[in-house]
């Protein structure tokens, strides 16, 4: 267990290594590429062993700015160092090959482990792939929730708490901006955390910090939202379920994986850690989507509801319309501009009729309206100007100016209007290939970015008509935007021309 | 595509990175964390980006001396580095989930993405925990196999190749240094490769390499082989299948995992690379082995014949008893001192034994000896003194002292004897304990370490009569490794204590 001082070397490398001297390495009998765990005071990190002959002198353990700061060390600092033990957790994943069930026990185990960084992140990897692989069962995932949110930050509001909650998928969806002012205009709580894009060309965080801000405390929030009955805030910093930021960074992103088990404890936890006793869960479905066919989504939808049921979360799942994006708007600020105008009741008719019919399932979950009557009642908060005060008040207590209106709204200087090549029917309008728009044009880093679909699935376009404008920043991603959409073509025309295929070299297909 | 000159940084890092300045990244839009391709001349290699502030001035790209060796540039050379392709293979592996079958095509895909370095860490793990999770069917085995050698270096001798393989597991299993002599006195061809350690305290090559040297080149070994119709020599530089070296080392030994059919496909793979036609499947059984039951041996001990079959090769596996180490000798030193005097007729009988029915089997796949009298013709070989003169001449062409006798052979300076503290016959004698033993004595890194062990099950042994004797080079090693003893204790004589449970805080279990 050798002593080392530490010295900060400036590399800003994702796993944790240390980085030391292959004489300090031999003289202490360290291997090369082993994991070590690097100590001080009541802080550890586990750490892999890489050696140098120059870089870090003798006797020194060479640390990341990010693990500095998790030590809470600075240069010069002695730390301790000494071998790993493999957490016995690691043979409960193993054993998931042999179908072994995990116990409520082993899976609070792995759970702590993992959390307390005591998994390499290829064990991380190990974890996350048994389930894509094996999979859990209801048992195990209703254990794996409650263990994840544990390990998390607790909002305890001592009333019943209300939420909405998409599993995302389908590029504009807009809709919490309208879902919580329409939701706390009737008094019902509704304190909704959201994440910021992952996939998307804006997720609800991003869309709301161009209205106010969105980084709260849990302190903050538990002060501010019995008050004024809802807020739109950022969920990153709360630290509800740390399990599945490490899950979704080492591996689920680096994969391009989300097994089931893994999504459904991934929002579940955290409607445990924010107290959420009600839950729409917003299901859009089809082409482009996380759930394709209607049969994933109906498979999905029972056991979310069922997992619900094992939490003590009240769960209705809605599957809603995804083969096009919601609304015309993407991107923060003119999706932030559309959730305004709809409020208003001037902007997308779409977004309008998704917001009260899951707004309304909450009031009828709430026995505000009777079953199937919700939706009527969400649309009068709408009508009477209620829910449009609420948003006002709601972006000014989260530090926004309440009198914002939506043409006040800055978006992207530089425009460009793609126009219809024929007369037709839109016959399809690709998510995948709008989300590529707004990602090149800028989305979500910078907010003014984006697209504006003058045209959606079913209406008829004259040649030389708007289907589409892109919104950026600067000429470069606005050239570098339109371009892709030359490429990807994301409107179906009735009647046009869907592929073509030639011998040379540019081949035009359409990628969806 | 944005060119960098190279600049050398010097840290020995596992795995690919390049650390470039922030101010680079952002001009050139590379993510942090993200893979690029680094590209000279006709060298690429996958890197996973890293950021710094300092470290590396901007328009620089800082690669490791792996990396700089990889590309074979040195610094201030221009590399071209550009975004990475995620293969269409990584898309085969992820199906596995829904039980797909690999196509043959499918297979080689994969195979050829990953030695050529396609797949980052995580994804190589995702493959080999696929298998691991999930499994292989025989078609994919044999697939797999065949591509593996494919891939690698192969070597072509245009007449029969016979060889002898252990699945390992057990400590002492000395007898490929008694089965090559045997077989080549005979005239049969056995170029036998093998591997150094990789959790026991010797791997053959390691033994052979305390009496000759075991590097020998392809071409070298076609050429001498085939003379003196045997050789021992090291698989490793060879290169014989590079997709099992990358999975040991990345996957397999950082999870302590050996996937059933990868295990088939690493072995079969190098058989096929060596050409072998004949093959005796060595399967030690018993606690503490890779097969601590009969029917998982037997069960593997069919797949492997079949696997066999499919491949062209005429394998016969040999259930060997396993609970026990081979002989009395564990260490490089001491196993080849023990190889040596057994093929004088002064050794240990159970390394004899085992040496003759091996060799045996292969002579009566060779047809030259009826079905079970193989075994009498290879103590014919012993008897004669004809395997020991074929000995003296293998050890001569591969650079060793021909004349070299058994108590030539320096073996560890410091040593200490460990007695009975009892009467009685010996019931249990731990292959996890001896290893741990030897290892802490500084086997294989150190030759001359290990242990003899001076009595084995079923013997009896008076209180005082020595158990075992540890080897070391240092007195530091030696203490630590009786100390080692004193508390695995790897022996069980009938009518001791076997566990003592106290209150206390020293318990002092047996670990097994």
């Amino acid at each position: 267990m050798p002593n080392m001082k530490t010295k900060q070397i400036d590399v800003n490398v994702d796993n944790n290594i240390v980085i030391i001297n292959e004489k300090t390495l031999d003289n202490e009998k360290i291997k090369h590429s082993s994991y070590v765990k690097i100590r001080s005071k009541d802080k550890e990190v586990l750490c892999q062993v890489v050696a140098t002959t120059s870089l870090i002198p003798e006797g020194y353990a060479g640390l990341t700015p990010k693990i500095i700061s998790e030590l809470k060390v600075k240069e010069e600092d002695v730390v301790n160092i000494f071998a790993r033990k493999i957490p016995l957790s690691i043979e409960y994943v193993k054993k998931k090959r042999m179908g072994t069930i995990w116990t409520e026990n082993q899976i609070r185990q792995i759970v702590n482990d993992i959390c307390a960084g005591q998994y390499t992140d290829l064990e991380i990897g190990m974890f996350t792939l048994s389930q894509y692989f094996i999979g859990l069962t209801m048992d195990e995932i209703a254990s794996l929730t409650k263990n994840m949110a544990e390990y998390g930050t607790t909002l305890q509001f001592g009333e019943p708490v209300y939420d909405k909650h998409s599993i995302g998928g389908v590029p504009g969806n807009k809709v919490s901006l309208l879902i919580v002012p329409i939701v706390a205009a009737a008094g019902l709580l509704i304190p909704k955390t959201s994440s910021r894009a992952i996939t998307s060309p804006s997720g609800t965080a991003d869309t709301m910090e161009v209205l106010a801000e969105v980084n709260f405390s849990a302190d903050e929030i538990l002060e501010i939202a019995p008050k004024v009955r809802g807020m739109l805030v950022w969920g990153g910093t709360l630290d509800l379920s740390p399990l599945d930021e490490i899950v979704i960074h080492k591996v689920e992103r680096p994969l391009s994986i989300d097994p089931h088990s893994q999504m459904l404890a991934s929002i579940f936890s955290k409607k445990i850690s924010t107290g959420v006793d009600y839950l729409v869960l917003d299901m859009p479905t089809g082409t482009g989507t996380k759930m394709p066919t209607r049969e994933d989504a109906i498979n999905y939808a029972h056991e979310a509801t069922e997992l619900g049921r094992r939490l003590g979360i009240r769960v209705e799942a809605a599957l809603s319309y995804g083969d096009q994006p919601v609304g015309r708007a993407i991107g923060p600020a003119l999706e932030a501009k559309e959730a305004l105008l709809t409020l208003e009741g001037k902007g997308s008719k779409s977004v309008l009729e998704k917001s009260i019919e899951l707004a309304g399932i909450l009031f009828e979950m709430a026995g505000l309206a009777p079953p199937t009557k919700g939706s009527e009642l969400a649309l009068k908060y709408i009508k009477s100007g209620k829910a449009k005060e609420k948003m006002e008040e709601i972006i000014g207590v989260q530090g926004g100016d309440p009198s914002i209106k939506p043409e006040d709204i800055p978006v992207g200087s530089k425009t460009q209007t793609i126009e219809s090549p024929h007369d037709g029917y839109i016959v399809k309008l690709s998510n995948s290939a709008v989300k590529k728009i707004a990602f090149t044009a800028g989305a979500p880093r910078h907010k003014e970015a984006g697209v504006y679909l003058h045209k959606k699935i079913g209406e008829f376009v004259r040649k030389g008509e708007p289907l589409y404008t892109v919104y950026a920043n600067s000429e470069g991603r606005l050239t570098d935007a339109v371009n892709v959409g030359a490429n990807l073509r994301p409107y179906s025309i009735e009647g046009m021309i869907i592929q073509r295929i030639s011998s040379g070299p540019r081949n035009q297909d359409i990628k969806e």
